[in-house]
């Protein structure tokens, strides 16, 4: 595992858990072993005790090379030195999983050209909703489906946010603040408030509803810091709630739209209803209709829910996020 | 294919249409092939048309005993002759995928029993919540979690009917006669208002989520046929609405409880504001918090998506709806 913060601590306490251990053991798992730990310093305290026998080291690429490694979970986030290491996992067949959305929105294609010639497998279902299974019931369980639009919450900050401007009438600067104090919402906001995190997730998503990979900066892209409190009276006047919505669409003829912007909705709707930190995701698709995964698109023991059905799926032999491709037909993932 | 009612159609209609080939041939499924439907009467019209290719039979344990039968997919409903088919498939070592709430929750364990005796697979991801995926990511996708209780509306006339009553403020008996004139009520609608159909499904979703299978007799239940407008009118002052909510919850020691009652809930909540023939399903789990899953909860297209899926499912090796067990550990499954 590389990195230890939020998520990896929330990894590692149920990866040396013995309560959790025989649970997925109860479940036809074979408990993951956690043998290593790579982090900048350490000889940080990090509100953790692990094991003496787990190796913790600030040589990363060391321990991406180690034999006894099968699977490398990468929760350093930022695009370097994560994107090295974990090409250089799958070049070496390891398997990866990560929660890293910025780096698969960018690189998922080049990542994905590598896994198909290494064999390796890739996950990331961390990487978008937090704790909502979206990925893989996206691309296993609606594979029956010709999905037609791909709607919704994909950032928990933003959404805080608009629901405090909504519920306690505050501006934004004020909201943002009291968002900065309860830990939901970074020293500097940007990659939440401007809408960066909710393009790399709309991407990541569009890649497995509709096929292509699009270059975060083509999608169209308008945050939340000049929403005014009376656009949000406005919307609440008609009984709607301003969202920061994610929208993607395919046209029959194949073109692929996609959008990050401020957006009045129906307060009654299972979109307008949803507040806080919560995410939520609605798949419009043929035959199924409308289906909606919601749940809590943050956080270390929710992400980690995410990120060990990863390593569980792995053991499966389930591939990769993007395919659902049977045992050795095509190309493999 | 036993049975060519609604969900029928919808599955046969996919199965032989190109574009609907295509699309899971691209997605690296090899498509599969109908071979044979069972019915009762072969002369009926049913506004599909078949290619002649494809065998139309009323010889139904004849077609499950054929060698070029891989996967049966039973869609008669009811307990028999559909039972005594499954069984004899699963005996023999066929795949099975059923949307038979009824048998699966009467006869869960003693066909799990034979699957695990004769290696074969048996899926049901369409017994429960139609359309949306639910079985599935519970199973797979929510592994890593310990489950503590799932909380939800299974029975989309009984939602239909309480919303009615609560729009129009009509009483129960004549917004059921407007549902059955909708075709969202059958003309004997005991299995729906009494809540038969929410325990079979709660039943289901039980063995999944805590692993014993409860006999439907057991679960605490009533029906919505005594709910005046007077309660749906207090609930409303309170802002809550009525809902027929399902509940399971497994306590601390392992005891696990479940019933049916119409039950009024906040109107805000998720849960709450699923009006209509729409379902939706409620988990609360460790680590990953409470993640809602929403959809269409019946008709024949959104819950021929849930058949295809798993059709799709065994081809991919996934194995039997109750276990996430790895090829080769365990008991099989």
């Amino acid at each position: 595992m590389l990195g230890l913060g939020n998520v990896g601590r929330a990894v590692a306490e149920r990866l040396v858990d013995e309560g959790w251990r025989r649970l997925v053991a109860e479940r036809g798992y074979e408990p993951p072993e956690l043998v290593a730990v790579g982090v900048r310093q350490p000889g940080r305290r990090r509100g953790i005790d692990l094991p003496e026998s787990i190796d913790l080291s600030d040589d990363l690429a060391g321990l991406v090379g180690r034999d006894d490694v099968e699977v490398v979970v990468e929760l350093l986030g930022g695009l370097e030195p994560a994107g090295s290491l974990i090409r250089t996992a799958l070049a070496a067949g390891r398997s990866v999983v990560t929660a890293n959305k910025a780096l698969i929105a960018s690189g998922g294609a080049e990542l994905e050209v590598l896994t198909r010639q290494s064999g390796a497998v890739l996950r990331f279902e961390a990487a978008v909703g937090g704790g909502i299974p979206i990925l893989a019931p996206l691309v296993r369980d609606l594979a029956a489906n010709r999905i037609t639009s791909v709607t919704g919450i994909l950032n928990g900050t933003t959404n805080h946010i608009l629901t405090a401007m909504t519920r306690d009438g505050a501006d934004y600067a004020g909201a943002l603040a009291a968002a900065q104090r309860l830990g939901y919402a970074e020293a500097d906001p940007t990659a939440d408030v401007e809408g960066h995190d909710a393009v790399a997730k709309l991407v990541i998503l569009v890649r497995l509803a509709f096929g292509p990979w699009l270059a975060p900066g083509s999608v169209a892209r308008t945050g939340i810091s000049a929403v005014s409190p009376a656009e949000i009276a406005q919307a609440a006047s008609r009984d709607e709630a301003l969202k920061l919505l994610c929208r993607a669409h395919r046209a029959t003829d194949g073109t692929v739209t996609a959008s990050v912007a401020p957006t009045s909705v129906a307060r009654g709707s299972a979109i307008g209803a949803t507040d806080g930190v919560t995410n939520i995701i609605e798949i419009e698709a043929h035959p199924v209709g409308t289906v909606a995964f919601r749940g809590p698109g943050a956080g270390g023991p929710a992400t980690a829910s995410a990120v060990l059905a990863d390593v569980l799926a792995i053991s499966r032999g389930d591939g990769s996020s993007w395919a659902s491709v049977p045992n050795g037909v095509g190309v493999g993932g």
